[in-house]
């Protein structure tokens, strides 16, 4: 089947030699360079014509491989009834981040950032038995955020595309078994666009590490960082990893808790050097406000507090810093001096990290303005009410899986998998009737790509200092070819373009007059299609130059050779 | 190459026996009795798995052939910013129609009812030279509109899928190329579809009669009205149906205006009943404030004021009838005994009908409680301001071209192609290099295709009381294949499907256990597909039944004979 042929004279493309002025990371200086996008708006984009072939090249095979796992392809609206999303208490839970409008009946709308709410009550509607599960549905389609800061391009933007699915299913194993339908298919998805990708866990150890876990692009514009354990393969998103608690001995083995005098050193860093002791032998405790109410968090001084993972874990409640007005009127709490023993007093909760296990002996502050109190022993001087692993991750932390030193990586998240269970199902008394005649609540399970995100992680991941450079099924041409002088060039490179796009090859031919062969080979290699095929001056001799846009390796081959590999 | 192959005991699907409540259109009914959609919200809809598959088939007819007019696709956001909408009126001139929202920082956003307000933006950092144009470009997307009475299910909805696309030219007569170029992609896409279609005038012959015209899909259930001349072959909408000034001879030549008692006559009913003459021979004068002003309209009594053609003709001014308020304190004006012969005196526009032509003669309102008048003369007892089209067509009115009486039928807008020229370019200050090296300003063109529209109007088009009747490349499959009865029915229908679909053949098979043939077969044509191949108690003597859905014709074939008629 003749496939398409694309003449630069006539395609619009303007490419740019400078890059553009916000842009951050490379993929996005890029995209925008070689014309493959265009901002709108902040995090919003227009895909010029070239993007928009490499979107639909994504979508093709994201498609294909949801429909050969065996989901089923619907397509649910953008703008949806606030109700639904008050059901699942979403409306409000998703804060600022929901892009909520009014209709001219002043009825509520919200632009979808996730479908959960309208799955479930599709499903409803249509599955009333066993006998119609499982199934698996599927839709790709436009998502909206309203991001704090949309930035990266079509890496994270405001509007973007996304595959998201749901599976549906009547019993635990069920699930399991759509999870692992959509588990392969997204490794089959993600090979297939050629991504380097890492599956890791996503969610902490105590919920099982089976029930929702991360594809990761490895690339250094990614705003996820990951732990991998060299040594037993261990993975997971750093908000992910959890450290066990390991009880150290008995608390009441230790020398009595002494005060210091340690004057103008509220900060670890001071009392570390006044003492002499490293960092991570002291105790740091953070006062946030937890829904309005103080509450201590207490990591090893060489740590700090990761408020995104502390949010997550105490979401809905609401977490605040403190700020000095809180500390009026609570001569108990004295600022850069808060230490664990002097908490219970004034019933303040504590949290802390897992490696202030009991049996544990800190340097920590001593509720007293320049003192602190050495010999300060959890379940002896004080007691954790709960264990949060919030602290951030350092390289070569122990393994939680075998103690050996975890490497970090910066990665771009392309990819979700979610074992639901029956949160949604729940909220909307979604049940089928069992084969016992009774009814049975479902369990369902969420997944998802963003496809305009997977654009620029492949873009990120596979540039290099000269542009773009396109795996094979996603690039908007197999061949780029560069009629590089007028005349008889032009017209070869014109018949070569035809009997190429005849053999099925998509072509991007360059018969702009005009235009310099500099100019062309730049913008060539900017573009990224993998073979570049030039007609120069050899062309009298039947005569055109193969490149790799990859290797840049060069190649002089006849005429016939070239038309035969490209289109073999 | 092999085709997709559904088997109804796993395809998300809920026949529904009884028509919804709240349906109004034949297509409405059967897409939501059939399992293609399913409403979300007031005209926000959900497709399902074989809606999704129709609305697909429609996008890649649509795609096919804008590509093959040499258009290129794009895809923009929905979401936009105020300012370009602001540059051109539109932000404020939509209405009610915009839905608006304002994002986490308070800037205002739209959510896009169409978009040549971007593509100029687009154009103007792409194109600098006349080298870059022509150009056409599209996209497919999905369009939002805050419709006061959404109905219809998916043919008058909030949310739709729109292919729109915008030509870019240095001249009128490239322009005029553009828009040949679409209206010939726009008969092959119809035509493709299976869609019945006239191609009409859409603007007053004033305008130009080629500058904008409406794919028109006859069908009852559509909104719009078009008049086409059996004699002739004119065709327009009937809101673009104009018809000429022709005077009609001396006003001085007739008797002089009387005065007549009419007691008990304000509406024309009552007044030609009274007086015994017909309705056309008396004046109605409508009043209406425009922008605030009140404007009296006149038209033949046998005729209404169309709203929304006055409103069209006057925008971007506002259109509001007339209260009891606006009488009082105006003597002048008597409420239900207006007559245009009072109105210079008060200083009040008069606009009215072609056919109220200097030199004819009426009966009207004297401006006197109880009192009309005859031989009211235009051009003698009162001057016409403007005339306006504004009057409504009736079946059998004159054609405008030849004079015959011309026909009224429904029908569904299912396209629209429209000259644009300059007034985008002007706003934006779009100006390209021209060959004379000076800048040239950029004229344009605008066309859209309903694509979720184009599914209800096949819908509507070709149905029948069994249920939908889809063409063939339209259809969720080719063939719908019924396994009457289990065990090796069953078996064998389900080999049949495969080795149809491996010869690429779409099968839908409907090998769902515990359903009845009778239900089988109702289900069969309901959902629509083409053909029907039955394997019932005849598959033992190795005899199918091939059904076709439009006609109803039945015929018993050796299996090999059917695989061979379907895989042909």
């Amino acid at each position: 089947m003749a496939a398409r042929l694309q003449r630069m004279s006539r395609l619009m493309l303007k490419t740019l030699r400078e890059d553009p002025a916000d842009a951050e990371t490379l993929s996005h200086r890029l995209l925008v360079r070689a014309g493959y996008v265009r901002r709108t708006a902040a995090g919003i984009w227009t895909w010029l014509p070239l993007g928009k072939q490499v979107l639909e090249n994504v979508t093709r095979i994201v498609r294909e491989e949801m429909d050969a796992a065996g989901a089923q392809e619907v397509l649910l609206p953008a703008l949806l009834p606030r109700e639904p999303y008050e059901t699942t208490g979403r409306w409000t839970e998703y804060g600022e981040l929901l892009f909520r409008l009014t209709d001219r009946k002043g009825a509520d709308y919200l632009l979808g950032p996730t479908h959960e709410e309208i799955f479930t009550q599709v499903v409803k509607d249509q599955c009333t038995s066993y006998k119609d599960l499982p199934v698996m549905l599927y839709q790709i389609q436009t998502k909206y955020r309203d991001e704090a800061r949309p930035r990266s391009g079509v890496l994270r933007g405001r509007e973007f595309l996304m595959k998201d699915s749901y599976s549906f299913d009547t019993s635990d194993e069920e699930l399991a078994e759509s999870y692992r339908l959509h588990r392969e298919a997204y490794v089959r998805i993600f090979t297939r666009l050629g991504l380097d990708h890492r599956i890791v866990s996503a969610v902490s150890g105590a919920m099982g590490g089976s029930a929702s876990e991360e594809f990761l692009a490895p690339a250094a514009a990614g705003e996820d960082t990951f732990a991998d354990c060299p040594s037993c393969g261990y993975a997971a998103n750093t908000e992910a990893v959890t450290f066990p608690l390991k009880p150290a001995g008995n608390p009441l083995g230790h020398p009595p808790l002494q005060e210091l005098d340690t004057p103008g050193t509220p900060t670890i860093e001071t009392l570390a050097e006044h003492l002499g002791v490293p960092a991570s032998a002291t105790l740091k405790n953070l006062l946030v406000k937890v829904d309005g109410e103080i509450t201590a968090v207490g990591v090893p001084g060489d740590r700090e507090v990761d408020l995104g993972k502390l949010a997550e874990h105490l979401a809905p409640a609401t977490v605040e810093l403190v700020t000095a007005e809180d500390f009026t009127g609570r001569p108990a709490l004295v600022r850069g001096y808060v230490g664990p023993q002097g908490l219970a007093g004034i019933a303040l909760r504590y949290l802390a990290d897992p490696r202030v296990a009991p049996g544990t002996s800190w340097i920590t502050g001593a509720n007293k303005p320049d003192t602190h109190a050495r010999n300060v022993v959890c379940g002896r001087d004080f007691e954790v009410d709960e264990y949060l692993d919030v602290a951030t991750v350092e390289p070569g932390d122990p393994c939680p899986s075998c103690g050996a030193g975890l490497r970090l990586d910066r990665a771009i998240e392309i990819g979700h998998i979610f074992q639901l269970g029956r949160k949604y199902a729940d909220a909307f008394g979604l049940d089928v009737l069992g084969r016992d005649g009774k009814p049975v609540r479902v369990t369902m399970g969420s997944y998802g790509i963003g496809v305009s995100r997977a654009v620029a992680a492949l873009a990120e991941q596979t540039a290099d200092d000269k542009g773009l450079c396109w795996p094979d099924e996603v690039a908007p041409a197999d061949v780029h070819l560069v009629a590089a002088g007028r005349g008889a060039q032009t017209e070869l490179a014109l018949e070569l373009a035809d009997r190429l796009a005849a053999a099925g090859v998509r072509v991007l031919v360059d018969d702009r007059t005009g235009v310099s062969p500099g100019v062309k080979f730049t913008d060539a290699e900017l573009i990224g299609v993998p073979r570049i095929l030039v007609v120069g001056r050899g062309a009298a001799q039947g005569l055109v130059e193969l490149r790799d846009r990859r290797t840049g390796e060069r190649e002089e081959v006849p005429v016939e050779a070239a038309v035969e590999r490209l289109a073999g």
